[in-house]
């Protein structure tokens, strides 16, 4: 099967993104992301060869925030595979509003691992084996995207801990049903770090690249098994874009990971991945224009898995 | 791309299945359902163009159950589009505990068209638009599996209604909202016809292939847009079995949808679609059998979407 | 202890209540409660001899909504006793959006007698017992208040039945639990007849007496054990008033029953019962000059419980 | 009205409940209130002016745990009046389950004083009035109970803080809403100390006395004015006794506070206090014996509110 034309391809939706009046508002709870201007957008596809097609602001560093929970995930089930099942669930997780009863009725196990609660446990079990989770995360974004620059923003991972309270609340409610094994505090700073990490589209196309290759990095050694990666990518589709999963699959059709930066990565199994950035958030907090732009990326290549 | 030995696959994994133990416990809320046998076990695959492979009882009639929501759900869709999505959502439900919170902090409107409120919403719509719902999806299933001779269960019917408290509740919570169109009695008929249809596997993969053929029916007219039929899919990967929706896909890594009757539906979109029976249920009301003989089947033939 | 001089205090009560604006809105889901005039007001004291005194329209009949579950409640108590509580609790409900999740996470108990959910149920055991629930009700209220034209509004009944979807998904949700004896349909009539009965402030004052009698009827048989008799005030006292049951006891400090009516009953043991009604209602459903007139009462007398 | 004679009461009934089998579990969340024996009871009944009577361990010291509330309750009321209630409601709070729902549903203002969540506010609030919440509360109730050797016990509030997850959970949550002024950890300092308070039958009688007084305090000075007395009496009677208020209100008649300890303090508004103590608890948390005493006790005396 002959690749698209990516290039021709992502100029043409970067245009008509362009034309598109509505960008949604950037996230407020934070200084550092209000501050965005919607205006931004960027694109980038990456093929499982490491080749990078980008258009717009796509070697913009913006703020990653969720996106990183999808690399942490990867990290710890390639460590402890599927023990860690026992501890966080692969379900949605319905609206935000169940988040606090959900895990009351279930004794602690969060829903999925890309929920608040789900992403502190799988970190969690991460800092367990490696005794330095943000610091493996980050060694691994850096060889992946060949970036060494890539690094965490103190001043967000500070303003994120400023704002910390409902993710200390999720911390010690899952530590009291013995879901937690490090201290509290050590946690909440090492989940903080992950969410400040600062990447761009080119950035992250590239180290997402592993999911289209079925689990091998780029250097061509394996960090997941076949059956993980193909794990990891229903995962993403089911769970990955809030409360809007299901909205998700049906209008994109890709497993895809969003963050409050504007960021959303997708992955085609074997034939590519994408990272989209435009700061502006619909009310379920995903990218607008980044939704829309995979919209149409599935459109006009009909390369979704459906 | 070549096409799997399907009829070599089927053998292997009936083979396996027969050897593995443990087959769980048919439902029992009704005594044709605690009925069968939990050693049955069929599975059929149908190619787009009409051919259909089985394996052990994969020509034995069995209580279908919710599978025939997704035929309702694809009939109403074909009649009004976009706008039954005012009226019943397309998101993942979580628990079970939910169902009913969930339906009156959404005033009204279900999750998604597969859990049974949602279905009732899909069954109240059809009807209103064609005067006869059931009988509408009769027709359907007949002209598409070839098979003239299937029908619904009167004696299943009758069961159905007996235990039908349940779904009457959530028929009249949903019309305090204004969200069901016909008298309740007149819809929880036709909507427990509906689950009593009785047909085989062989006739479920051939009524199923317009979802493989993306949207087009047997005899090549179009039933359903080729972007409906990719959503058809997508909500029966993010929706279709229950609470089990993120474990089916992180499995089996196909859309699927499973009835307490013990039969499951899937799709590999492009290439083919199955149909698995074997009776007894899993805690979540799946299959046992069925699950892992699909489960099977997407690493034999890596036909998975992810 | 001399009484109060209640005529007096209720002279006075009405002139305060006539000089505060703001009175609430009448309920609105069903004309006839719509139609009344929020000014309306009345109030009525009658003491255990059966000497009743009265300001305002305190003759003016009115749509006694669920004040008339006190009533059912203590007809069903005095036939099956404590057996009574294993079909319904006594603890107050949080609020009214838990209703159904309680039902639920409680398996179909309701959590007291006085929220729709258990006062169908205490109709369904009533009617069980007695073979008419609604006109045991009838025949005990026309002999206590002396009022031998007493009667149900049937035009009430039928609006309150074509507005009843909830509280028939309330029924049939407690049957699927077996909570509930009679077919849904019957018991509903029977609920719905007992809604809308319509009686004056004298009436109900009087017709409450033998709870300020300890359980004694007008012509002095016993209708509760004195025990009975305390154990339906603290009923009332703890969840008389909707979600506003702690509101009431801080403010008001006697155990009281409202209805959407307008109307509110309420105990002094030993001493008095009460009824005042006007129409206006708060957001929690409680007649906002009833709750102030009973405020007033209470401080005026120094008649609280507490 | 005469007093009843409560010496020979007091005999009575621990005579009674000496006979009585079955006296439930001690806590053993932790160590010290675990170690209890459960064939340990005491009663103790202060008249307003300060007579005190007692039966069985009326002198031992045990942990107050919960009991404590009440005067938090009263001590910051008596400073902010109205205004507290803007941070925390007085209505019942449904079942235990509901606690983390409904503290989300109404956007962290938590539903009564009694409650975990309701008391870490009154606390908070009471320390930022006073700059030492646990120290004023200490010297309340050495003042009012006449024993300056009243105190907190370290190696409980030790225990406490080390099983404090839930706690600390539930105000990081209320913080994220904006109703927590102090650092979290100041908090649950504050909070904890004074769950470890350690006093005796006979100190907790005489200390809630100003409830009996309608406000006034031993040495005759003012704590709460006649009206905040008898609200609090009313919190007490909806709210005190856990998920068992109801039932406590249906059986016993009188407002009351329980503690995981075992001891349950009571109000006869204008007659008396009784603080009853057994370390054995129902399932709801409740004495079981101390339940049982008051039951006898309002039988024997008639001295029930209702």
């Amino acid at each position: 099967m002959d690749s698209p034309d990516f290039r021709a391809i992502l100029e043409r939706i970067a245009e008509e993104i362009e034309r598109t009046p509505g960008r949604g508002r950037p996230a407020d709870y934070i200084p550092a992301l209000a501050a965005r201007d919607p205006r931004h957008f960027g694109m980038a596809v990456a093929e499982p060869d490491g080749t990078v097609y980008g258009v717009g602001d796509w070697r913009e560093p913006f703020s990653t925030q969720s996106i990183t929970k999808v690399f942490t995930l990867a990290l710890d089930l390639a460590r402890e595979g599927d023990a860690l099942w026992e501890h966080v669930g692969r379900e949605p997780s319905g609206n935000p509003f169940n988040s606090l009863v959900q895990l009351e009725y279930e004794n602690g196990i969060p829903r999925n691992p890309f929920i608040n609660a789900g992403a502190l446990v799988v970190t969690d079990r991460l800092h367990t084996r490696t005794g330095d989770a943000a610091g493996t995360l980050l060694s691994f974004l850096r060889t992946e995207s060949g970036n060494p620059g890539l690094d965490f923003d103190p001043q967000i991972a500070a303003s994120e801990s400023a704002h910390g309270d409902r993710n200390a609340a999720l911390a010690h409610f899952m530590a009291s049903y013995g879901n937690i094994d490090n201290p509290v505090p050590v946690l909440l700073d090492q989940y903080f770090r992950q969410c400040s990490l600062t990447a761009s589209c080119a950035d992250l196309a590239l180290a997402t690249a592993f999911l289209a290759r079925h689990g091998l990095r780029a250097d061509g050694t394996r960090l997941l098994t076949r059956s993980q990666a193909k794990q990891v990518n229903a995962v993403m589709l089911t769970c990955g874009t809030y409360d809007a999963a299901g909205d998700f699959a049906y209008r994109v059709g890709l497993p895809g990971k969003s963050g409050v930066g504007g960021g959303i990565i997708a992955v085609v199994p074997g034939r590519c991945t994408l990272c989209v950035w435009s700061p502006g958030l619909d009310e379920r907090g995903n990218s607008v224009a980044g939704v829309a732009a995979l919209d149409r990326f599935t459109t006009l290549t009909g390369l979704s898995i459906f």
